[in-house]
C-alpha cells in the first residue's frame, strides 16, 4: 500500500493523491497569481505553493477536490511543505472521493458512540438524561463527524466526537475524586458543550463559519436546541434542572470575553470549563511538540498564547506512563 | 395636598408618607444592629438609617411596606439623606398601596403604549412584525411597569417602556438622517432589546435579580422567547431574517466584556448598541446633575466609570433648546 | 461623458483619467521595485500595482499626479483593483487639475456652510457664539475643503464640514428629546470639535500628519485657536463659559487613551464624544457595507476593532425610512 | 464528647473552647477599640467582635491563643458569625494547645505521606527522582503540616500536603489519558511546586508571610533548594533534565502577571499549572457551597474572581458519583 | 522652644499648637457626627478624630485652622494618629498664621530661586529661555510656594519649585552623561513641566483642585501660558523650537492614559517624563520608609501601584554615599 | 584604510568586508529561496537581500562568516540598505576573523573594567562585596564581550558592561541627590541585574537565547549564581543582606507581566529598575534618531511601544551640553 504524507521523510520525493483542505488565491509581488493550498491525507496536513496558476488552474484546484501530486518535502521556517514539481485532478478510478483523505480521530466513531451512550447512562436526572438523549439523536451524523473546530484543536474528522469523550473520561475521574461534584450534570454539560458547532460550521471537508455561526454562535445555539427539545419533550423549562443544564452551556467558555453570555456560577460550569481548555491545550501542546525533533522548540500556538514548546532532547524514553 | 419628599429643603421638618425601597441589616461598631433604609415616593428616593433597631423594628420594616415618617432632611457627603425622628407603619386608610409611591418614568404607561404601537406599525418586515407584536403581548403588563435596571439608570416604574421608546425616537432620527439604515430592523431590536428583563428581575418593587436571571441572563432570556415565538407563530427560525433579529438582541450589549456572547456585525446592532448607551447615559448624568446646586459636581456614578459631573453656575438660563 | 472608477463592473476593461492618491515605493521579493498605487475619482478609490518600475516611473508617478489609465477591474481578497494595462501622464489640455478627482462629501459646501450657519445663530452665550464666528472665519477654505481623518471614516474632500454638520443635526435631536441639555454648549462644541484638523493635516490633496499635528494634536491645536480668539475678542478666558467651552472640545474623544487630556465631566461632552464615534461608525460601516454584494461579509474594518459586517441577502426592499 | 463549632446552629448558644486564629485591633466608630477575632476549632472558623475592648484585653487575646468562649450564632450577611457574651482564656488543665483546634486536611499525615511516596517511587528519572526524595527528607515536617496558602484554598494544617496529592492523583488520570505526557516530570513538579510554601509562610498556626517569603517568594525559594540539593548530591546542574525540572516549578503559575519568571514551554509545565488550578478552585468552590442553604448563593470568592456559587434547591439527591 | 509632632514618640502625651490641612464630617455608625482632621506642623502631619462633634465644633474646626491640641500620640494599622483628649482654637497672640505650621520642602525658597536661575542661564535656545523667564516671573510666588501635588509626592510648601529643582539636577548628569541630549530642551520642559499646577490646584493651604483644574487640567493650562507668552513676546509659535517646547510639556505624563495628549516623540521628552516618575518615586518611597521601624514593611503606597517598602533591620549604617 | 560601512553615502557604490550577523533562507513569491542577511562591521549594521539563493550560496552564506561584498547603499522605507551586486567569503589572508567586525560599545574593555572595580570598591557591605566580587570573576570574559540584549538597546560587543556602567555612573548622581538610599545596595544590584545575560545568550557573535535562557531566564539563572557564591564563600543566605541583594536582581524588570517574580519592595530596587529603563531608552532612541535627517522621524521602536521619534530640523547646533 502507498505511504502516507507524513511517513516522508525531508528531502525525500513525494508521489500521492491527497485532498484540497483549502486553497487561497494570492497574487505574487510580480504580479502573477498563486495558490496557497494546503493538502491533505489522513496523517495530516501541509502547506504547498502552486506558482504562476493558470486561470484553468484557479477553476480547477478547490477545496474538497482530489489531486495527484509530484513533488518533494522539504522544511520551510523549520515546518514542513511540499514544493510541487506537478499536479492533476484525480480521477474517479484513482479514488477522488474526500472522505477517505480527512484526518481523523484516533479512535473509531462505533466506538466512541458506546463510550458516550455509557456516559449518558450515568447521567440520573430524568430531564438532563432526555434532553441529552434526544440532542445526540438528531444531531447524530453531524456530532459523530464534524471537527471539534475550524483550526486549532482536534480539527479533524471526528474531533468534536472524541473531544467530548475525553473531557467525560476526565469528568469521571474528577467527579470520583471530589465527591460533592454532580456527575449527572457534569457529563449532561459536557456532552452538549460545543454540540452547537454542528450548526456553527459548514461541516467536515473544508469547514467554513455559517453565516449564522457568525451572528448567532454556538452557545447560544445549543441552547435553542435544549429549548426546542424541552418543548417536544413537554419539559418545564422554568424548572431549575433545565437553567441549570442551560447555565453549564452558555458558561462554558469561562469568560465574557471569551463568548460566554454570563460567568460560571456552579462549580460543575467551572470545572467543565477548565476540563474543555485542558484537553484542547494538551491536544494542542502535544500535536505540535510530536512535528519537531527532540531538542527543538515547536511553532509559536495561536491557540496558546503563540507560545513554542520544547522537545526535550534526552528524555524521550521515559515518555508515557510509569508502567512503561 | 402633602408635599413630597424631593420638595423639602435641606434642613426642614419632613412628616409624610414614604415607602420603604430596601431595608439592609448592618451591625454598627457599637456592635448594635441598625437597619439602612432607602426611602421613596413619587419625587425620587432619600437614604435613611435606624439606629439601636429592635428585632420587632427589623420584622416591620422591610422592603415593600409604606411607613410614616419624621425627621429632617439634611446633608451627607453632599447628597440628601433623611435624619429619622421617628417612624411607624402607615395604615390601610391612611393609604399603604406601595404602588402609589413607586417613582414613575416621566411619561404615563397609556401614552407610551400608544407611541411604541405606531413605532411597531412601521416595521415593514411581517416575521419581524409578528414577533414583536406577540411577545409584546405577552409581557405586557411587566414590559410597561418594570424599570429597566435595578439601580444605574431608568431604575423606576416604567422605566423600561421609557428607556424603550426613548431609543425609539433616537432611531427614527437616525434613519431620517441616514438613508441606508434599515428602519424596521432598528426598531424590532430597540422594542424586544431589554425585554428579558421582565424575566431577569424580580419585579417593580423592591427589584432584585432572579436565580434564572442570575444563571441566563436577561439577553439569552429574550432570545428564547424569540425562539419560542417562531414556533408558535409557525415561522422557520433559520431564515435570514429571524436570524438577523436575533442577532440584533445578542449584540446589543456591544462587547463580548459587557456579555453579548457576539459582537455587532450589522450597522444596525451597532447602532442599537450606541442608541442604548447613549439613552441610559444621559439619562444617568442629568439625574445626578439635578440634584446638585450651580457650581458643584455631582456624586461619583458607578455606570459611568466613576466620573462626576458639573453643573455649571453661570449660565443655566441658556439650558434647553434653542428656543428659550 | 465618461464612466467613473466604480461603474465599471469585474472584469470589465478601463479606460480613463484618474489622480494618485498615494504611491508607495516597494520592493518586491524578486528584488525588483514596484509602486503601490491608491488611485482615485470622485466616484471612489481602488488600488493599483505599477510592477518593475523604473527610476523614471518613480519619479514620475507620485502623489497629488493625474494619470490616464489602462487596464482592468478585478476582485482580489474579496476587493476590487486595478489591473494595469499601461499608465502615463495626463496633460493639461485633457485636464490633470486634482481638484476635479476628489472624492467629496454628499452634500455641496456652499449648502453645508449655509446649514452650518443657521446652527451658529442658535448658538445663544454670546462668547460661544463670537468665538465660533470668529473661528469659523479664519479657518473657513480649510474647513470646508479638508477631509475629516487621513482614512478610516469621511476621508474624502469636505468630510471635515460633512461630518460636523451630521453631528449637529443628531445634536438638534437629542436637544428636543431631552431639555436639560444645553444645546448652544453642544452646538459649539460640535462645530469646534475637529476643526484643529485644518492644522494637523496637510491637505485635501495626498493627506499626511503634519509634524506640529504629530507633536502637539488636533485637540490641543484647536484649543490655541480658542485662546488666540479670546485674546483678539477681549474675552476672559478664565470665565466659566469659556472654560466649558474649551471643555467640551479637550474631553470629546472620550477616554484618556484616546488621546483626550481630561475625560468628559459635562453632560454635554459626553453627549458630543458620543454622537461623534456614531456618525464615524455609521460613515465606516455604510461605506463598507456598500462596497459588497448581498449574503457577503465587509473587509475588516480597522476603525471598528477590525470587525467585519455582514450584508444582507434577502432584505434589502425593506432599507432606508418607513415611507418606503 | 464537646460539639464542634460548626455543630451548632443559626441561633443557638454556643459554649467551647476555640484557638484563635488572627486578631485585628480596630477603633470604632465611637472612638472605641474593638478586637475583630476569627475563631476557630478542627470544623471550620467564623468571626466575632469584642467590642470596648480594654488595654488588658487586647495584650490577652492574641493569635494562637485558646479562648473559653460563650455567645450564639447568628447571620450576618448571610454568613454565620458567633455573637460574643463572654471570654476568658482557656488553662492548661482545659487543654489550650493550638495544635488540637486547626482544622486539617481530611486525610492523615501518615495516610498521605505514604501516598506520596508511591508517586516517588514512580519517577523513573534518577536525577529527579534524588532531588524529590532529598527535598521532601528536607522539609518533611512543615511540608506536612503546613496550610497551602494564608487564606484562599487548603489553608489548613496539612493542606500543602493534601492540595500536593490532589494533584497528583490528578495527574495520574490526565498520565493514563494522554500517552505522549512525561508523568515522571509531572509527579516531580507537583511534589516541589509548592514546597517553597514551607520558607515563605510562616507556619501552621497564625499563618503570615514572613520578609523573606514577601521579597523572594515561594517560587525561586524552591528553586533555591533545588540547586542546593544538586550540588549536594552532586548532580550537574546544567543538564537538561535539572533544567526541565527547574522550569516545570518556574513556570507553574501559568502566567507572568501571576509571578512566574517564565511562561510554560513544556507541556507538562502547562499541565502542571492547570492542574493546580483546577484542584485549588475545586476546593473553594465546594467549600463555599457547602456553607449555604439549598437555593442560595455563596459569598463572593477572592480567589475566583469574586464570583459567587449557587448552591441548588431541588437536587442534592444527584450530587456525587453516578453510583449513588 | 516646643516639640513639634514628629518628636513625640507612641504612647507619649502631646501638647502643641497645629494646623487643621483637612476636616471631613463624617457620621459615625452610633448616628452621631464626628471630624476627620488631618494634623499637621513643619515636622509632617498625622489624622485625629474628634468624636460626638457638636454643630459649633463643626462650624468652629475647619481646614486652615490653627488649634491647640491635647492628646497622645499611638499607633493605628502600624501608622501614627493622635488620640485627642481636647481641642481648641490658636488665639492671635498663640500665634495662628498658618504659614508657620505647613510642611516645607527641604530647601530655602531663596535657595532654591538662585539655582533654578542657574539652570535658566544654560537654555540657550532664546525662544526657550524668553518663554521661560516670562513665566518663571509671571507665577513667581505661586510657584515658589505651592505643593507639587494635592496628595502623593512632594505634597509641601514649596514642594512644586523643590520637585522642579530635584528634576533639573538629574536632567544635568543626563546631559553629561548623554552628549545627544539636547539639554537646553531638556531644562526648559522640566521648569514648565509642572507649573499649571499654580492654576490647577488652589494653593499651599487647605489644597483641592480648583474647577478650572479639573475641567482643563495642568497640561493644557500651562500650554495656553506658553501660547500667551508667545504673544506678549511676539514670538512666532509655530516655529519649531515652539512646538518643541510645548510638546515637552504635553507628552510629559508619558502615556495617555495618563493623560498626556500625545506620546513622546522627542528624546528629550521621554527623558523628562523618566525623571519626573523617578523623583516622585523616589520621594514616595524614602518619606514612607522613614515613617517605619526597621525590618518592618512601611503602608501601602496609592501613588506606586499600592506596594508597600521595607526598611532593612540590619543594615541602616550603611546608607548614605559611599563616603559615609 | 578602507572605508567603514556607515561611512557611505545614499546611492554610494560600497565594495568592503563585512560580517553577517543573521542570514535567514525565505521563499520569495515567486518560489525562489533567497537569504535576507544583515551584514555589519564595527561601524553598524544593514540589511541586504542576495536573491536566488542556491543550494551552495546557502550553505556557504551563514551567521558568523565574513564576506567580501560589493553593492550599493540605498533607502527602503526611509532606512538604509545594501543592493548587493557580488558577494563571496573572505580569505584568511583578507581577514576573516568575525571579532574585528563587531560593534564595539563606545569604551573599551580594559577602562570599563577599571570603572567598574571603582565601584566595587564603594560596595560597603562585606556579603556584598565578596559575591560580587566573586561573580564578576567568574563571568569576567563573557560579561566585558557579551551584548546587553539579542537586539533592541546595547546589542553590541561590550554592550552587556557598558549598559552597566552606564548605570552606575546613574546611580553615583541619585545617590549623591538623595541621601537617604543605599548606594552600596544600589551598586552590587547594577552591577549583577543583567550577569545572567551570560547563560541565557549564546554569545557576542550571532547572540540567540539558549535553551536553559528560554526555559529559566537570565533573573533566576543569576540568582542561582548569588547562591553558589554563597555556597563557596561560606555566607549564609538567609541573612537579611544577602535576602535583600537577591531582591534588587528578581524585582529588577519592575512588573511581573516583564518577568520578575516579585515587584520591587525596596526603594534601591525601583531605582534600579527604573535606571535600568532610562539607559535602555536613551540608547535605543539617539541610536535611531541619529540615523535620519533632521525633520524626520526615525523608525518604529519595538522596544518603545512601537513609537517613532522625532529629530528636529532647525536646532541641531544647540544639541549636547550647554557648554556648546
Amino acid at each position: 500500500m502507498a505511504k502516507h504524507l507524513f511517513e516522508y521523510r525531508n528531502g525525500e520525493d513525494i508521489e500521492l493523491p491527497l485532498l484540497i483542505k483549502s486553497a487561497d488565491i494570492r497574487i505574487a509581488k510580480n504580479g502573477k497569481k498563486f495558490i496557497a493550498l494546503i493538502l491533505q491525507d489522513t496523517s495530516g496536513h501541509m502547506p504547498a505553493k502552486l506558482w504562476d496558476a493558470s486561470d484553468a488552474a484557479i477553476e480547477q484546484y478547490k477545496a474538497g477536490e482530489v489531486v495527484h501530486v509530484r513533488g518533494k518535502r522539504e522544511l520551510y521556517n523549520d515546518n514542513p511543505q511540499i514544493k510541487l514539481y506537478g499536479m492533476r485532478l484525480a480521477t474517479q478510478e484513482e479514488g477522488n472521493d474526500p472522505k477517505y483523505f480527512l484526518e481523523r480521530a484516533p479512535e473509531k466513531s462505533g466506538d466512541m458512540e458506546e463510550d458516550i451512550s455509557s456516559f449518558v447512562f450515568d447521567i440520573l436526572n430524568p430531564n438532563w438524561n432526555r434532553i441529552v438523549r434526544k440532542l445526540l439523536a438528531d444531531h447524530h451524523d453531524a456530532f459523530f463527524s464534524y471537527p471539534a473546530a475550524k483550526s486549532n484543536h482536534h480539527a479533524n474528522g471526528g474531533g468534536l466526537a472524541f473531544h467530548t469523550l475525553s473531557i467525560l473520561r476526565l469528568a469521571k475521574h474528577v467527579g470520583e475524586q471530589y465527591p460533592n461534584i454532580n456527575v449527572s450534570l457534569l457529563y449532561a454539560g459536557a456532552i452538549l458543550h460545543d454540540m452547537g458547532k454542528t450548526i456553527e460550521l459548514s461541516g467536515p471537508v473544508s469547514t467554513e463559519y455559517t453565516v449564522t455561526g457568525n451572528l448567532i454562535g454556538h452557545i447560544v445555539l445549543i441552547d435553542e436546541e435544549i429549548i426546542r427539545a424541552c418543548i417536544e419533550l413537554k419539559i418545564d423549562s422554568t424548572q431549575e434542572d433545565v437553567v441549570l443544564l442551560r447555565h453549564m452551556i452558555l458558561a462554558h467558555h469561562g469568560l465574557l470575553e471569551y463568548g460566554s453570555p454570563v460567568r460560571p456560577q456552579l462549580p460543575e460550569a467551572q470545572i467543565l470549563h477548565d476540563l474543555d481548555e485542558l484537553d484542547a491545550s494538551i491536544n494542542m501542546m502535544t500535536t505540535a511538540v510530536a512535528h519537531v525533533e527532540g531538542g527543538q522548540f515547536s511553532e509559536r500556538l495561536f491557540g496558546m498564547d503563540n507560545r513554542r514548546f520544547y522537545r526535550p532532547e534526552g528524555i524521550q524514553h521515559l515518555s508515557g506512563s510509569p508502567k512503561e
